[in-house]
């Protein structure tokens, strides 16, 4: 099983970047091989119906494309910008919905969302489900939501709190065997 | 008074934009003194707290949040893309949100959207609102969708069905004197 | 396979009803045996956390929740109120999901709306999926509407437009087969 | 100035009643003459089309639709159910919507919510504007989000963390002079 990892923020330092790096080095042992893109290293314009009908689809959205038709599921780590999904994790769905069939379409998506506030990153996530789920992807019902982020990670990728080592482990093995 | 208008779509030829330049002609018979921005000509990058952080808000969100607070009001034309809000619009709401004041925060902002589909942009407007009034903008109520807009439009800016006609004078003088 | 089929509405002449009864009809034809309950005859009071503490869950309630978990899908067809999912369908879901385990947690729903308008139920099927996947319910991503819907069926349960017909068979097809 | 003041759940020990109870305290000092109304004493049989069509609106509906009508703000504090709005509160607001004119079109609109959670009750008061909205109110933009409830109010009417009692005399007043 092939599961292609992303998180939805550009920063160096996103704390959904980290909680990634746990969730890849975790799911080994669930017999499930790992692929990580570094959304910034997507090479992605602003989507723009006049740039596509001339150049097409931009080649950096169609590799990141291919990568996920090949992957079992795709994993999702989003911030939550304004009560919604961050624009460029939305601008990255409108480019593959125009990629012929939708790369995601009938796969299995899992949304975790790492927030520095109180609140964790769920309402983000509701707004996200809706795109994704109106290309045909089967979006996992439950969501991971880890709050207070900037005091969860100790340096060499783990959780400084225990349980939420737990937390995270029930959650990929129940969206593993689903 | 005076309108900030933006269509959220970046295509010269798209039907969010015809909807606007309508707009426009019609809201100097409201008193109303309208500026549009065509939203290609912002220079805006994808959101990336890095970036934001080594070189602050990118100088054409800049210029186009000094425009905006500038404006009693806020109105934006915008299409459906999957059910939702353009990331590229989204992405410009983000980076306006970095703003401090933000430049719609406690103004009042009109939506409307047109589209080819028999549907209109109804759940891309809904989506919308969530993010402009988590920022603190006063969003209208009521918002004027366009169906079958490619067969919506003369060649000289107006509506083949008068009906439209009416429909957008009234909705935008109940704006008007709100 | 069986499936629990209900209509969001408790009016006789509902046109989600009479399309909930042409799945009933074109089911068993995919090896599925479906149950339909009418709405208005499971005896619901308005949620109100004081009675369940007084008296439990509603006896209506623990029935129908034993049909729903006994079967391996939730076919509802809803309409929308106000943009948004009908109070006395949240209703049911609240009660419901005051059941332990919660009876559609896991299980396979699918969406259909008809509605009289130009529009279908889209906007209504969006804001109910929130709840049935906070519970743990794998909504089906594709979703079935129908517009104009009290010009689209004849006297004996189906369609004039047999375009209907065909798209409805697909989109059962489709589901029963995933 | 008059606000009618509406706790959206039916428990007696309610904490968003408690909640309510401090703004009614409190908003005299801004002018404001606030009248409350408990949610359980509103006489409010399940919407059904057919009960409408043979009885037309119940008394127990139309005379609270006479309160809002005549109030010049609607306040709101909502539990979340289910991530959404409660489907009792959604049932008191399709009644509504059948009043002709709908007696909160036009009308602004507080909305609260106090949570047991951490998380507080955003993404239910998120799925409540859009009802609100569609019928033409003007919900504003800011929101009250009480978390940890239980352990909130003191004996007599007041909150524990005096912050509270800040953040909701300034939310309070912001919206009073808007």
């Amino acid at each position: 099983m092939k599961w292609l990892l992303l998180a939805g923020s550009m920063r160096k330092e996103s704390v959904n970047k980290k909680l990634m790096k746990i969730v890849e080095n975790r799911v080994g042992a669930l017999g499930v091989q790992a692929e990580s893109v570094a959304f910034e290293s997507i090479e992605m314009p602003l989507y723009n119906g006049d740039l596509e009908e001339a150049k097409g689809v931009p080649e950096g959205i169609q590799t990141f494309a291919k990568k996920l038709a090949a992957a079992d599921a795709w994993v999702i780590s989003s911030p939550e910008y304004n009560f919604s999904v961050p624009g460029t994790l939305k601008n990255l769905i409108d480019w593959l919905s125009r990629v012929k069939p939708v790369p995601f379409k009938g796969k299995k998506i899992l949304l975790l969302s790492a927030s520095p506030s109180l609140v964790g990153g769920n309402r983000g996530l509701l707004a996200l489900r809706v795109p994704l789920e109106a290309c045909g992807g089967f979006v996992y019902p439950t969501m991971f939501s880890l709050s207070s982020a900037y005091e969860a990670f100790t340096e060499n990728n783990s959780f400084v709190d225990p349980k939420n080592e737990k937390r995270l482990e029930a959650f990929l093995k129940e969206f593993s065997s689903c």
